[in-house]
């Protein structure tokens, strides 16, 4: 297939030239089997937890739809080998690492030789703790520039970063099968990212890291609008996810808003598949209720 | 002196042992000469622009109230040296460079030793562009993570590893000499920071790394007010100051809009000499507006 900058420029060139309806359903029907007819998705950081049951609601829920994984080590992602096994044409699993360009550049390659568009990019990677290393700062005090910085890092620029690639992708995806005509990008955040509803204070890397990444999504939301990219731009809280993330910190959430990472795919699943463009440049919990930046 | 922590203790333990209201007047009015009756401000990233402007606002609008002025590199601050041989016992000026802990510490050690106490931290330091190699993005395709990473340290981590180093020196200022008995910090930020205002888009690294600052902000003015710290934090945009930072970027502000550092400053000064604990965690523009996030 020719890369994909110039498939979406031929494809339009003939739609133009197709002057009736008919004409262009004929066309989009019969003429190009390789426009492929299923939404492609794209789950970024989907070894384990959210990501890991995203990527398997996503492959079961729409069987015809092909599913691109990434994670930092697929070699060790004993989750996804599993599913790739089940699923073994639908998935295709890659390496992506936020914190290095060249394996997002690698991936939109892979994928735009084997799709040629990308209709969905869900970024569930963050970082929260690492033992003995990064805990959530109860106090000024304990602020420290380093975990400050590699919070950025990874919850905010590697999202980003991750969108900025796959952007050429997306516009030409333009939601293909999902009934919206547009695509979506859609980065997982915190309800602790919200500066109106910092209550509690603390977890100072965790909460500017997570309000970049709203900030990040807001602007990119605000591009495509005036630049009339058919991409929609959505930040989604999935609530507390029984996950390694969350696992130190669960103390005080009461039983029923402790979700299993299925339940907070399932729950994920139907706000992405209502998106609608109206949608874009919000902030939504998993209710689909509005969080107020 | 004796250090800060403990001079702070030491007055708590004497008010505690003054019973009545008449005996703490008397130990504050003759028994303490050390306890400096005005108020004692830091301004930090003070060599030019919106920074100096406000050194030279405090130190002749409030001319017994001592000033020390931060900036990166004291020597070839021409502004500052020039206000040091007007003010020579008033201004101090103390090398701080956002990037280095270690800078941050031995201005608490000098403020500490020399007044005991701080009652105000105003950060104005902040990057947004650098010739050749950093400016503001248009697009999400001009993203680079090395300034995204940059924007982030100096914008957002600086001044928030400034407040951690002056806050034991802000808790034992209680605002002394301003009427107000409790210490204030104010973060520099720019209503570019704002999500629910970004209607514009671009300028990602700017964008989130003040959306950021603000964040830190009204988290750390969460914890104060948990921990009843007699310290207040607040978020304030200045306007468009016409400085070496917005002079690429001025060609659409209208003139009225467009403030020299000095018009800016005054309106800083108001806003801080106007602060009260109730407006403590808000985000304000120049005329005291709130902003949203």
């Amino acid at each position: 297939m020719a890369p994909f900058m110039s498939s979406r420029y031929a494809l339009r060139s003939i739609v133009r030239r197709a002057r009736h309806a008919s004409e262009r359903k004929a066309f989009f029907c019969t003429e190009t089997p390789a426009l492929f007819p299923h939404p492609v998705s794209m789950v970024n950081g989907a070894s384990r937890g959210l990501g890991l049951a995203l990527t398997e609601k996503l492959l079961t829920k729409h069987p015809d739809s092909p599913v691109v994984a990434t994670c930092r080590n697929p070699d060790s992602a004993a989750g996804l080998s599993a599913l790739k096994e089940r699923f073994p044409s639908q998935l295709t699993v890659l390496r992506l690492d936020v914190t290095m360009e060249d394996t997002m550049e690698a991936v939109a390659k892979e994928i735009s030789s084997k799709y040629g568009r990308l209709d969905m990019l869900v970024s569930t990677s963050g970082i929260l703790h690492i033992p003995d290393q990064m805990e959530p700062e109860p106090k000024l005090v304990n602020v420290d520039p380093k975990n400050l910085m590699l919070a950025y890092r990874v919850n905010a620029v590697g999202p980003i970063l991750v969108a900025k690639h796959m952007m050429p992708l997306l516009k030409t995806g333009l939601g293909q099968g999902t009934g919206r005509e547009v695509a979506v990008v859609a980065n997982i955040t915190c309800k602790m990212a919200s500066l109106r509803d910092n209550l509690l204070g603390g977890w100072y890397a965790y909460r500017a890291s997570k309000a970049s990444l709203n900030q990040f999504t807001k602007t990119l939301s605000v591009e495509c609008q005036r630049r009339k990219d058919p991409v929609i731009c959505v930040v989604i809280h999935p609530g507390v996810v029984d996950t390694e993330l969350s696992k130190p910190y669960q103390r005080d959430i009461p039983p029923e808003k402790l979700f299993t990472p299925e339940t907070s795919a399932e729950k994920l699943m139907d706000i992405l598949d209502s998106l609608t463009p109206e949608d874009t440049g919000k902030f939504f919990s998993y209710t689909k209720q509005e969080i107020p930046w």
